[in-house]
């Protein structure tokens, strides 16, 4: 049993402010399943409203897209000597974008694949599940 | 069709080096499956040998790891500005010790959780595949 003072503090952070961190992020890790394996991979994104948007190349997340599995999207930020950080994750269903217009749309909020420049596919995660928390003062 | 030139340099990083780049980070993102929906958590840890090795509370990592389920874990670093990064990914089988002797080991190697300072559970990821990549020229 440890007593009151020993627990470090804990903050559950608002959906406004998870989506706040989310949009200050280039970069987040997607959490897939592939083949009932958890699978993470670092993507960089933009957040549109209440999507997360991103550009690929065939592989395991436009796989994932045509499926129209869940995935998450996680970022996070931290200070390594004075252990204190914080994490948000963004939950929902992916799906690729086929449709002219909602590429032309998706065109003007410019993101671009840094693994792949030159990748020709869309895809939106549409954030159904949201949550975060900070640990310590940062 | 894109010309040669403009495909992003690609690297795929052995071994030693995903070990090594492991081994730098005091934080990865950990993949889990909870309920059929992936998850992604920040977790502070350490390699032991072909394991990594981290301390937790009672809750999605504890069971899962009391469950034996498959877990990974992810590390990376890019440059926002350069758009260049490189990342490992760990995967393997969770586990719970609760042999006095195997805590006593574990002890040594000296990894405290940063949210969970006075957390009682030790749980290891036994390394059984290992990738990484490099985009550009960090």
């Amino acid at each position: 049993m440890t007593s009151a003072s020993s627990v470090r503090p804990f903050e559950v952070l608002g959906d406004e402010e998870c989506l706040q961190l989310l949009r200050g992020e280039p970069v987040g890790r997607m959490g897939l399943v592939a083949g009932a394996l958890p699978v993470v991979l670092p993507v960089n994104f933009v957040v549109d409203g209440d999507r997360i948007l991103f550009m690929t190349d065939p592989g395991l997340k436009l796989d994932a897209a045509r499926s129209g599995d869940v995935a998450c999207m996680e970022v996070d930020g931290y200070d390594r000597w004075s252990h204190t950080g914080w994490s948000v994750l963004a939950t929902g269903r992916l799906r690729e974008l086929t449709d002219s217009d909602e590429i032309e749309a998706a065109r003007r909020v410019r993101v671009r694949a840094w693994a792949h420049p030159y990748a020709q596919h869309w895809v939106e995660l549409r954030i159904e599940l949201l949550s975060g928390r900070r640990i310590g003062d940062v």
